[in-house]
């Protein structure tokens, strides 16, 4: 027998440990097919070698097939590959069911149950070479990798490519963006797996620096749903030193395939044993509460090896951003010139007389946040460099410690320190890695010198090194070594452009949010569909937290008198419903603060609101149509709902069980007016204060584009005096 | 008239300016020609307009062609080229002569007289986009390079290619390495240019992390002698943002053309206007001494604007470093394994009990090292990773920072410290560019703390990023990088395997030497030949000061009793000479200390030499025959002269009327035996102490492989007592 020994770092507490192990000599008894069942025993995973020696695995849902028999494997460059010839030489299998605690999260505490199944394979005619495949499979899907220990035959090698099949079992509804190895910031497509052939033209739409993957291929996470009902989501875990996978589809027979991000000379990943790739995630259920709920992806990342967290703390925050997106208000750029150099002398440049980060407005936006409750504001366009940044393929683009001629950061920094306001640092990088990370130390000293805590990063544009994509092995170690230098100097990263999450939040708690995909932004470039936010918490967010940037009140840009015809696709509140649906422990009131003193009374939401949280209960939930959450705030005896409806209005089934029974509690409502919608009055909104149990059912109307939010907490007798019953 | 403006930094003087300046509006003339002479009016180089506007070039030496009409042009990517469609739209020029002191030099004082001639060239078509070409004809040769005016119509834009010709006026016989992206280590062919063809495949012998040019082509410096007796030297100076150029060959036409090293997506420069390329230049004389006088790529680098130079001093240094070479006596990894992490506990490992750089034997060099003057002890494999530093493309391969578990760099500090000598630090990349500039700052600051005020980098390997190789416009930037951050921690940098230099030690005074040769070290592997070291001065030092490790007193290396046969194959009294020819203020003697203390007495030659000079003679060279120099020392009345020879014997010619007339000197020299030769009895040479004058003339014998060192200081008349006249 053996023991499955744990990390037993404090935040983990082995609550139960179930131990059902056995050992199998597999090769002695002849044995090479496995078969694991899941906790609940709603799942099964069986692994079988096929003819020649080839890795296979299967998986069913309530013996409903999930993934059929498809193969496993990997080509190596200048070497035999892992693809085949393998016996089974040895077999683990092991249970684990224990609880930890997130930094910051959804959930205070977090269970993390599995039965694991561990094949050795064995390559005889490679002088007994071997490799690991790792089987977990919890009660909400199934994780696996491929370990490549220590050994003789096997020290450093090159990845051509990983061969790893997803064969789905039909023709299943798919929420896809087409693979691409440089954004993911595309809108989503709804459509047959079948269809997407015909449909990935169009989804591929131009983007600042994408590179679409030849072949026909998605991004992950993959949404989908069959035809039986049930919701299928392909993603990956703990992304570190190794390419994100997108993957190759094939649209007649609904087979799906690994394709990594390549490097610079079209190799895969460089490895050293011991290696892992990530972990493949497959969370299925026919509930699509339980796919937003699943913590499969939190658990399947290492537990962090910080030793102090009590620096990273939630973030509201404010913004001299979303100015930059509407209309020309004003310009991250200083000077009116289009080419310079950091070696320039800034104060010579021709003021543009639009520059944003200014001292002065600065000061403004400090006394908002100080008046409202921000923790900080994020100022962009700080410093110099934002006169040519972009399409440049520029190396030395910004230098990340000099300020523009107007913008005095000691000044700004004592305003804000006296006001009780943080200053979020922003470090666009304009995709020159090499330039960031040879002047990081410098930047982050500066960050510690003038009170910065938290840094929002950019990799707008193409990467250099060059030839390098934003998804590949370099970059994703890239944007792992700024999590831990930001770390060693106690600041918070919230990284935009990056690779899309894979839960390594867990790893790297002050790695606190990204934005890696089609965000709050793009509501000023053409706008988001209605849908997209129904559908970015069973893709994007499965990997973690993002700064979505929501809150836009006015959502009719032609407001601001510049000729502008674009508008925000929502209507006012369903902006304060994403404070619930779209999680994060960073999250900015985007719009700008003179609309919010327009909106004083559904403002109070957004101040209201937490960002941290003991439990979240996922009420009611279709990909592309609608999601209602309710969250309870850590720590604290409030909660908040937050419900969004896609194009369509429709009425929200929300619950109130998860409050404490026998007790009543004051609820405050913030919902669509019965004659606004997403294109037509979309800033009409009722709120209404009304008394609620355990026991209280609301049918809530949502118009169409349209969302619902709601705080809840404790009052007092003379508080609740004239509140209704709801 | 037009008053050519040179920066007044202190360390130029403006001697004399002969203003003979004029200004010439070519295209309101129709003059599409412009001819300019030399000051001594040897030279005189003539532009011209071809057909179709093609810009060429030809310059003459004595009314000899040195380079027969030839285009000049650069290609775009995905832009309009620069290869013609040109007009003449100004000319302009002008005069210079001053004079400079380098930190530390060849020379106290250098001379820098020059005609120039700038040309602009538009092009009508592309809405009058325009260049310039900037020629300096200096006494000794040509500097030309190509600016890029920031204007309305260039801004940013890449390079394709650089298709600069030399067309030389015959079959010139050329001292040659293949050309090569990644490496300079080749050992030189002397042949005919026609021969080099027949010549490639053999010159190209298999070195470390080699990327041998596809096209014919040969590497920079490159040394010719035409039949008629000229002595022509083709290289570039001021190497900054841009690639390494080598040079294609028509070796039946005898045209050169730029090749430039490419990225890792094949493009060559990424620029900005303003910009410019470095200076392309061609050293002409009909005397080889005057090849090797010349400080006309010195003179086209930019003065440093360092505020602060003082730090910046000569060092003589030995190290733990050359018994690496022999025969296995020791090594630089710690551990028996040969696949270890940053990560790991190296104090785990299986000791291989060979270590080099443990703290006792520190201690040892460090007794060694201040008993005999020497100012600082190299200590190579101090740092964790060596067990696997090699071939692997591996990214996280040393830290810098982590010693292993059996050296103590405070107590080897702190020991040196009491004995008044440095340690010099060594930073192995093993090519990861990358992972070097993300830790350089902490590196840097290690340093400071420590107690260390050089660094010996080095490059050995593949480069990360992945696809850029060593002489491309990345890596180029990045050992400028290293300098100027190094200079901010007042570190002097001695770069191993980087790109070759291009006078960028005015500029960056404390990027004091580089290897970037095939130097020293190759003695123990497969030997240099030797000529090796009489092309050398006429190469690779056209550039820059060498570390060329000379010193080594054992040449014989079966002496070790490891059954190696390798040899050092030059005598003893060479390696003494090598300080002198191989001019650097960096000098190691690289010998084991053991083996000095077997001949005392040649020994003294290396702790007396001077580093830095007042004056120079170059007193008689041919390449790949001989070379014989004199150098005062800086400050001093002490001369040294060196001379060596190659596989044939010889009879030196030295004079001595660099000396103060009048006086008498005492001069110690270091002469093979009769009987030596770098084959038999290498170690037996003589020393003999003699007065001389400045009217001396020694004709001092030269063994096969051998050489000659002299000292020669003041002395008193005790001192002269007993010792004959020369």
């Amino acid at each position: 027998m053996t023991f499955k020994s744990k990390k037993t770092l404090p935040q983990i507490r082995l609550s139960r440990m179930a131990i059902l192990l056995f050992y199998v000599c597999a090769s002695s008894l002849g044995v090479q097919a496995q078969e694991i069942i899941s906790p609940n025993k709603n799942l099964s995973l069986k692994f079988e070698l096929k003819e020649n020696g080839i890795p296979t695995y299967q998986l069913t849902y309530k013996k409903k097939p999930v993934i059929k028999s498809s193969s496993l494997g990997l080509e190596l460059k200048d070497m035999p590959s892992f693809m085949d010839g393998f016996t089974i030489t040895k077999t683990d299998q092991s249970s684990v069911d224990e609880t930890w605690d997130p930094v910051l999260g959804e959930e205070k505490t977090i269970r993390n149950q599995y039965n694991e199944l561990v094949v050795t394979l064995s390559q005889k005619k490679y002088n007994n070479r071997y490799i690991r495949i790792r089987f977990r499979l919890f009660n909400d899907g199934l994780g696996f990798r491929y370990e490549f220990p220590k050994q003789n035959d096997l020290n450093y090698f090159v990845i051509k490519e990983e061969r790893t099949e997803f064969q789905l079992a039909g023709n299943h509804k798919i929420f896809w963006i087409p693979g691409d190895y440089d954004t993911n910031e595309y809108a989503y497509t709804t459509s047959k797996i079948s269809e997407i052939p015909a449909l990935i033209k169009k989804a591929t739409a131009e983007i600042n620096s994408q590179w679409p993957i030849k072949e026909l291929s998605v991004q992950t996470p993959s949404m989908m749903k069959s035809d039986n009902g049930l919701y299928i989501n392909i993603h990956e875990a703990a992304l570190i030193n190794y390419p994100a996978m997108s993957l190759e589809v094939d649209a007649s027979t609904y087979k799906m395939r690994s394709h990594l991000t390549p490097d610079a000379v079209g190799n895969k990943g460089y490895m050293q044993t011991d290696a892992q790739t990530p972990w493949r995630t497959i969370v299925v259920s026919d509930k699509a509460t339980d796919i937003l709920a699943s913590k499969l992806i939190l658990n399947l990342n290492e537990p962090t090896n910080y030793k102090d967290v009590s620096w990273i703390k939630p973030v509201k925050f404010i913004g001299i951003w979303w100015e930059y997106f509407v209309a020309g208000k004003s310009t991250w750029a200083f000077g009116k010139e289009t080419n310079v150099k950091l070696t320039d002398d800034f104060s010579k440049l021709t003021p543009n007389g639009k520059h944003g980060a200014t001292t002065e407005r600065a000061k403004n936006y400090i006394d908002f946040a100080s008046k409202n409750g921000f923790d900080a504001i994020l100022i962009e366009g700080w410093n110099i460099g934002w006169e040519d940044w972009i399409n440049n393929w520029k190396e030395d683009v910004f230098d990340y410690v000099t300020a523009y001629p107007d913008f005095d950061v000691k000044a700004v920094h004592e305003y804000a320190s006296s006001k009780g306001v943080k200053i979020m640092m922003h470090h666009e990088t304009s995709g020159s890695a090499t330039n960031y990370e040879r002047r990081l130390d410098r930047a982050f000293q500066f960050m510690n010198e003038n009170g910065y805590d938290a840094v929002k990063t950019g990799y707008v544009g193409k990467i250099i090194p060059r030839g390098e994509h934003h998804d590949g092995q370099w970059m994703v170690n890239h944007y792992i070594n700024v999590a831990k230098r930001a770390a060693d100097y106690k600041i918070m990263v919230d990284s935009h452009e990056a690779v899309r999450p894979t839960g390594l939040n867990r790893t790297f708690p002050n790695w606190i949010a990204q934005e890696s995909a089609r965000g709050g932004e793009f509501e000023s470039m053409g706008g988001l569909a209605p849908d997209h936010t129904t559908i970015l918490p069973f893709t994007r967010l499965m990997g973690g937290p993002m700064d979505f940037t929501p809150g836009i009140f006015q959502t009719d840009l032609s407001y601001y008198g510049t000729g502008s015809t674009q508008r925000v696709n929502t209507t006012l509140v369903k902006q304060l419903a994403y404070y619930i649906t779209m999680y994060s422990p960073l999250q900015m009131a985007a719009d700008i603060p003179g609309n919010y003193e327009r909106f004083p009374d559904a403002f109070q939401f957004i101040k209201d609101v937490a960002l941290d949280w003991d439990h979240s209960y996922i009420l009611e939930a279709e990909p592309g149509d609608y999601i209602t959450i309710a969250r309870k705030a850590k720590g604290k005896n409030e909660w908040f709902v937050g419900g969004i409806t896609d194009e369509n209005s429709r009425i929200a089934n929300i619950t109130f069980d998860y409050l404490p029974a026998g007790k009543k509690f004051i609820a405050t409502i913030y919902a669509d007016a019965k004659d606004a919608n997403w294109k037509e009055k979309p800033q009409k909104y009722t709120i209404s204060k009304v008394i609620v149990t355990s026991k209280t059912v609301l049918k809530q109307y949502l118009a169409q584009g349209g969302g619902v939010a709601i705080s809840i907490k404790e009052g007092s007798v003379v508080e609740m005096m004239g509140l209704k019953k709801l």
